[in-house]
């Protein structure tokens, strides 16, 4: 890692000194624990940002100093996902230990190919997949971690197709009945992504109505598999949702398995977001159902605060993920090894190279305990609970859900003087910009980050989407300031 | 990041307490910067590697010493990658500029998919991204980071067939017809798991015959373009390679390219592992014609040094992508808001969650500059090249390929036993076996790692496959050492 040149002798302890001068960088300007008093982020608009980053890259060498003072910008002008007043996304801080765990995987830089080249590194893969799936109850199935949760899917889609006709591998769809899949309505968008990339096409990804709360009803599933056979499609799969991105609901995984199981159907439960509510005994019973799943997708990186990216995907089928995926490339799966090669499991991936992404979450789980990690579940929802109530019947507030489902709490904010009017869409048009202006001015204040969206399927207007995750632990104090400075920014809006 | 619980007290320091703890500890264990005569691994076998390390996950939290401990051992078990001996795979060592940038995106843990959480990410992804398309001669293109070789390639495959048949998107592959896409038999492994993955089925991604160096043979495209054509299947993309995986062949881009041209082709350079030789005006002549490519898979954390994952998948066509693979998710990329929204990025992405893998590169590029990123690759090209010569003539080595092509060399080691006997099929098969040999007591003396692999479609029997990366930096007594030792361990191998 030194400068080096054929020959050139090496000079120790430099990349120790570097790094040490980043870890100094990073805590001096606040990035690895922002305080309640700084700024979410210090938002410049793209085309001044331009101007204030070092952008360019040149000819020739930069010093170390100026190197560290341009990671000094980067870090400045970062939004500060760690700090207590980021609700805007599924994803918030990081949790410590996992931190450390990407530090260390990061330094090591390697595979998860083959035992060979990660051997520390499959087995804690292995150990933290075994735990995960006996979690979930999958306790004799296999799993590997994958690049985010849309890429966790489309390994569901895949097995689910493989499985129903395993000819696909090396025929291809155009010679194959044409497949037809399905999710809810409030399913996530990465489906559609996955049926065009994988050749089924958007239209046979079919979208089943969900009710108002956002959860797939049974009967309309029915309906739509029925459809689908009688127009001669074959339908293989179904993809049920733990924790929708926006309103947080739970599909009623009972009935859906009990509809798979009559039509023969691949059950896949996307729980990226609120899969981690298996780590609570207070809050588990939404997924009941879930461990008829024949695969689960778990976003780690999610509601737990484990570092970007970690995506376990889990199969209750062993052996599936290999038959399906494998391409036995000679240069890396050699027969001929000298250890057992049954722990080279790269062959699962439809990716070559992959990143080391069991560490982080092996570590925090090593850390914290079941128990530790969920108490730091049960401090999201209670928080995201308490913030639920405390908005339920304050004036101007009203929620889209009236019931609490997730960490996810999505309401309007009616500023005074829209209240107390005839609903009409000309005022529903009004209300529809609030969140948007409300939000431009809470990012220019930097004092906190919230999302919003409609929800544009359910004739649904703009409405605020607050995001309670793990890292940093929430308070109530924090919660009560989300509804303050809501109510600050809003006062003069029309 | 603190312990937490609702209404609990932060601990101020204690992330940067524990990360320095962290840093020290790599120190120690001379990760950061293994020196040449430390171990590049200690190699277990796995049962008993599954004894050595704490892998259990437990109920209770663990203290924080013991935590350290845990990361201890898995970094004293795991393959020291940036070892100057390690040269078993296309990557090794990182780069320490692009390891402080993976250090800097982990702990700000955002996302690439909007400015409004990545607003410094995504202009420093746009910076490197315009900077490495100039390099490659595609001024106007566009471009994104993706998670891997395999997924950049992936990429290039649907952006044909959208290009080709746009309504596949919509409609799927099994109402149109049967497409065809070409690779050479020395390609990689990733285009059959794409063929599979896509929908197109690995029989229509067509081998084509490459020469005894590796390198696809043009008029042998043309016969399979027609061949498939005669048997009305659709040709409509071909994968060409920069640096195969085993030879470190590169493809003739310009007679395919015209081939592409004649014939309405998709080309796609796989230049994931030689794409880096760009960077080398001494080096890069072998990459005439990449140029004319509509897409190129690069990896800058294969010979380059990036730290996993960095890997850039350029198009010559912009706006494609986002037609492509656009979902148009209402709660991620509203159109209502106040900034700028052409610079969010992520609806051309397949993925939703997607790491920041820029800053990496953009840092070391800044550090290095075009012509300290050269001069790395010149010396891995000068090591490898000075390797080649050495044991061209030199008794018991022989060359798979006679002349240098890249900075892997593939060669036979034959022990002083088997010299000067009649080459049968017996002979070769005793040949077969002394590579795995070796490497076995190589690795066991955790001394050095090179790989090894036969080319079975070639009818060609285990060689070693030797591998020189940028970083560490290699010397030309590196390249005797690996020479010495292989003579070393191999003195009583029939």
């Amino acid at each position: 890692m030194a400068e080096g040149g054929c020959g050139e002798s090496q000079k120790p302890a430099t990349v120790f000194d570097f790094l040490s001068k980043i870890v100094r960088l990073l805590q001096d300007e606040e990035a690895l624990q922002p305080r309640r008093n700084d700024q979410v982020v210090q938002f410049q608009h793209p085309r001044e940002l331009q101007e204030l980053l070092p952008l360019a890259l040149n000819k020739d060498p930069l010093p170390d100093d100026d190197i560290v003072e341009a990671c000094r910008q980067v870090i400045k002008y970062s939004v500060k996902t760690n700090h207590p007043y980021f609700f805007n996304q599924l994803y918030g801080g990081v949790d410590m230990y996992g931190l450390a765990g990407t530090w260390i995987s990061e330094s090591l830089n390697t595979n998860q190919y083959t035992f060979e080249v990660g051997p520390a590194f499959t087995l804690v893969e292995h150990a933290v997949l075994t735990h995960t799936l006996n979690m979930f109850g999958l306790a004799n199935g296999d799993g590997i971690f994958c690049p985010g949760g849309s890429i966790s899917n489309m390994y569901g889609i895949v097995l689910a197709r493989y499985k129903k006709v395993p000819d696909i591998k090396t025929k291809g769809l155009s010679s194959a009945p044409p497949l037809v899949a399905f999710t809810s309505d409030d399913g996530h968008y990465s489906m559609l992504k996955a049926a065009h990339w994988l050749g089924l096409g958007t239209d046979n990804m079919i979208k089943v109505k969900s009710d108002n709360e956002g959860r797939m009803i049974p009967s309309e599933l029915v309906a739509c598999i029925q459809k689908a056979l009688k127009a001669g499609k074959q339908p293989f799969f179904v993809n049920a949702t733990a924790g929708t991105t926006v309103l947080g609901a739970f599909d009623p995984f009972e009935a859906l398995a009990d509809i798979c199981t009559e039509y023969h159907l691949w059950l896949h439960v996307d729980a990226c977001w609120g899969g981690s509510l298996m780590l609570s005994k207070k809050f588990s019973s939404v997924l009941k159902g879930i461990s008829r799943a024949d695969s689960i997708s778990w976003n780690p990186h999610k509601m737990l605060g484990a570092p970007l990216q970690c995506s376990a995907f889990l199969v209750r089928e062993k052996g599936l993920l290999h038959h399906s995926n494998a391409a036995a490339a000679h240069y890396l799966f050699q027969q001929d090894k000298f250890y057992d090669i049954s722990y080279d499991t790269g062959d699962k991936s439809v990716q070559c190279g992959r990143k080391v992404d069991a560490l982080k979450l092996w570590l925090m789980w090593k850390a914290r305990g079941d128990s530790g990690l969920e108490k730091v579940v049960d401090n999201a929802m209670e928080c995201a609970r308490y913030f639920c109530d405390r908005i339920r019947n304050r004036p101007g507030f009203r929620l889209v859900i009236p019931e609490f489902q997730c960490t996810n709490t999505c309401f309007w904010y009616i500023p005074p003087r829209l209240r107390n009017q005839e609903e009409t869409p000309e005022w529903w048009e009004k209300v529809n910009s609030v969140a948007p202006k409300i939000k431009e001015r809470l990012v220019l204040a930097g004092c906190l980050m919230i999302g919003y969206t409609p929800l544009s399927h359910k004739g649904i207007k703009n409405f605020f989407r607050m995001v309670v995750t793990c890292q940093p632990p929430a308070t109530v104090e924090d919660m009560d300031y989300v509804i303050e400075k809501i109510e600050e920014y809003a006062i003069d809006i029309v």
